[in-house]
């Protein structure tokens, strides 16, 4: 082999190696959402999480195969409606490489690995907001239109190169694109569900249902966290040189120092509003201060990105307080930390990348919203009346791990 | 440094970190069985199963250090019997690198790294299918031989370029090799060790002993899905140029979308089978999944390894109902995921290698088979007489926990 | 690109990935202390100890930002005392890398992210020794110092290019540097403190306090052996050359043994000494074997690191006895597995590199253990009379969760 080929397929091969290497950690965060869920509802909810957190990951990589990949990085019949193609059965050849001066420099197999992976993250977020009530097959058959259409839909638009691409949204690794979006499907779900029995009095008064592990609820978290340098600094694509490789540790240094001042920003928060330190409020503070990193981690110097964070930490404080004044029941929190702290993601854009404009990123906001929320909306209402969504009255009393699953999640352990 | 020997040296250096991380992926999967045989067990087991655990991991790493590598990796006195030398006391200089043509491209610390990984998941199979029922030592010492003797023959029969490699048995990351084989002495020592009290009735009930911890079992599974990626990934050994970086490409996508056609399938099967969506059965969809594409992660199809995975996936409910139906109790289903689902493996790679043959494929489990049971057996026999390998009734009844460890795993949960 | 720029590009790139992947396998050791704490403490006291361990990592992400990275980097105003400066504002540009000849061979970033990560494993270890008993603010003020101020100043002395650097103090990855000195600002801290009510008793007695989950505490210990690969896997600083590479192989390989070593020794050591296979010694025993490699991970032949380990495996069993003999109450052995055997950690680098000298290395402990204590000491006295820096008795008595953070870690599990 010459001397140039070899430094090529190097480069190559490092780029493709990286790329894996992020999306393995992406992988990671299915584990991490898992067990944030499992921690916060309570053990007779338990068993049926967990049983769904591991098929919407495995439908996701599925359906994306079989359908979303296909959409969403289609040529596109316009700018607004993607085409559909079946583009993962080869890979690029050798020669290819060589004779694209650059432009193809890493395995079409490794992107489909990293794409596929954030979709299913797209999907645990809604698994958290509708826990406790929803059934698991009608959950389950929501999972196959997200991940096979709705998410990729909208994600042609940005990443594949439709309409908001071309007004010039920025959304580096999807604070909007996958967040907000993941987290308007479950608004639109907890909508049409209603909360949990008892959460809301009819005094008004709003009832803390306790998560049932605090140590799952923290490890699950931790697993993000680690998981999130996978997704934000496999979002350069590219690390074979001097300025990518900059441009990733600079990735993995903000998104550190964000999640920490969310953190901090959040435990203040709640010090000052309820005189405690709330642990869940931490550890959704740390999701906050991901999401809204996500959009622009690379561009920001280290205090800005801290600052980033930070503002998303006490949004979603706030948001989760919000919401529950509007009877609007989210066991974990997902549609506060990746929604709310989502859009100041996608605003925050604005402080450090000089192409970005306010106009294209609420556009890009309000395109996701509408569409998402429109088309959540209605598979949900056609779930509703083909097979129904909500748990029976007595089914949710008794809880979904023996009415859906058949098993207990701690059989040893609680007393009945 | 003049140029060309800047390349070969960054190449190597790729392919050395390549192997590295993948073999911290495969340690890492340690935590996976420790993990998922701790929710699996009774409470009273747990202790000792992660006394078992940490213990058979270790006692792998230091007796594939001082005798297995030695064995497995020797020129062998024949195709049949291996010799022993001592292979890790150096590594190669700059100048066997340079002068070797290419033929050495990573680290010869880094290749006894990635294979000590490996024959500690072999032993981590046999842990769970004797829990709550073997006396701890009996089982470390089974570990001693098996990771430094047994494993390692048959092992070199294949890997070590032995008879099973020269009649051209295909095992990529070792379906059979590992898999299976941990399979088998799985079930030597069950059989000699017996089924657990109160498991099967006398009037032919079978009863199911829930597992203590679904979360565990769960994160378990999720870790050794991570873990995977590695184990199946860094098989190939390479990854430096355009070929190979492909390939380890395509490994990591059939490897993500056959654990994920194992869960959905399994999810399918025990749907029909029993009207529930059984969170045990999909966690050993997911191994059977990733059991069933290691013997062939490269060459399928996406939908190819998807189907592979599938098929894993029902076969293990249909052999945990069959074992359960012969008596043959193993409290996790590792017989079943990796023993059945090796098999699978083992002749799915017909599916997509042309160069596999099915006599070739047969030879190989057969040999394995005959090798590892008798010698796992004769094993398993001389401590029963030596030590005795199973608890007393009332040890069994007061739970390992207690009688061997002398600690309890939750001491303020269980209602005793 | 010319082809000799871009041979140097991919070397600094895939030095800066390498890098990258190190660190994030050292932040997840913060997942690794989280879950280890947690497990070892009582069901009433995990709660705060999870929001103390989030929150140490964040404060310790931020100071080290501000403060503690500028004063460990900067030129010193004498090798004693360090000076400040602000030194993660940029990167390297494509043309410094280029005319460096080799001397700039990461990203800067990259550098930072991987120091952060080490401060905060320093802060860890204080937080499991202190446990149960101290006041949630005051730990979290003393992070505030010891992650700004104390650690850096240490670590100025040696990796800064100060006193211990060079007098010829040799520790590779910090058994000294981090392990070491975190163990002394627990010890600080638990003098002051004192022990938990009801663990020592007036007749002399010593009460065990079980730790609440042993598969918590099992996950802490494995996820802290996968970060370790990290930490001392990426102290090479360059993985891009032959003789880099196989330095990287070398400590993986040794940091696996070293660990397997640590936990066999405690596991025979309990065995003869107890009659039972105590899993907290053996879990103590791993991370004593991984602290004891870290100051030397790289020259050890195998077996030598292997004995290194076990060393460490069985001086942190004595070390826990002895430490409850004379009423030093660590409810998690923090001290011991990080203290106790950094010393020997320190001390084992003279077993094989030939560079050591004993007087430099005993210089080394010394100036970290008068320094960081009295440091510690200070800071913690200043703390007890500003603030308080223990639990009220009934507070204690309740428990830190309710106290504290105003909720419990397990509400549906526990007796009450």
């Amino acid at each position: 082999m010459d001397i140039e080929q070899q430094v090529v397929e190097v480069a190559y091969a490092l780029d493709t190696f990286y790329f894996l290497m992020a999306g393995a950690l992406v992988m990671w965060m299915a584990a991490g959402f898992t067990m944030l869920e499992a921690g916060m509802v309570r053990t007779k909810s338990v068993a049926e999480i967990l049983t769904k957190n591991i098929s919407l990951y495995s439908i996701a990589s599925v359906m994306y195969m079989l359908i979303g990949y296909n959409i969403m990085y289609s040529d596109g019949l316009t700018s607004l409606i993607p085409g559909l193609g079946f583009f993962i059965t080869g890979d690029n050849a050798v020669s290819e490489v060589l004779g694209s001066g650059g432009d193809i420099y890493y395995s079409d197999r490794a992107d489909f690995f990293f794409q596929v992976v954030f979709v299913a993250t797209a999907m645990s977020i809604v698994s958290g907001a509708v826990a406790e009530r929803m059934k698991l097959w009608a959950f389950l058959a929501f999972a196959v239109v997200l991940t096979g259409v709705i998410y990729p839909i909208q994600g042609f638009w940005s990443w594949g190169g439709g309409m908001l691409d071309q007004i010039g949204y920025l959304d580096y690794a999807g604070s909007g694109i996958v967040h907000f979006t993941g987290a308007v499907a479950a608004l639109a779900g907890v909508l049409l569900l209603g909360a949990r029995k008892g959460k809301y009095g009819k005094d008004g008064r709003i009832n803390a249902i306790p998560g049932s592990s605090m140590p799952l609820a923290t490890l699950g978290v931790l697993i993000l966290w680690l998981g999130w340098f996978g997704f934000n600094g496999g979002s350069e694509l590219k690390v074979s040189d001097v300025e990518s490789a900059n441009a990733v540790a600079a990735v993995f240094t903000n998104t550190n120092l964000a999640a920490a001042g969310g953190v901090i920003a959040a435990l203040i928060t709640t010090r000052l509003m309820f005189g405690k330190a709330d642990l869940t409020m931490a550890l959704n503070g740390a999701i906050a201060g991901l999401v809204s990193i996500t959009a622009e981690p690379m561009m920001p110097s280290p205090l800005l990105a801290t600052f980033i964070g930070a503002v998303g930490g006490v949004i979603v404080v706030f948001s989760i307080v919000a919401l529950d004044k509007v009877k609007i029941d989210d066991p974990v929190g997902a549609i506060s930390a990746h929604g709310t702290a989502g859009i100041w993601g996608v605003l925050a854009v604005l402080l450090s990348n000089p192409d970005a404009t306010f106009v294209a990123q609420i556009a890009g906001l309000a395109a996701i919203f509408v569409f998402v929320f429109l088309a959540s909306l209605l598979v949900w209402f056609i779930l509703k009346m083909a097979m129904g969504i909500r748990l029976g009255e007595e089914e949710e009393e008794l809880g979904a791990d023996v009415t859906e699953c058949g098993l207990e999640a701690y059989p040893e352990f609680t007393n009945k």
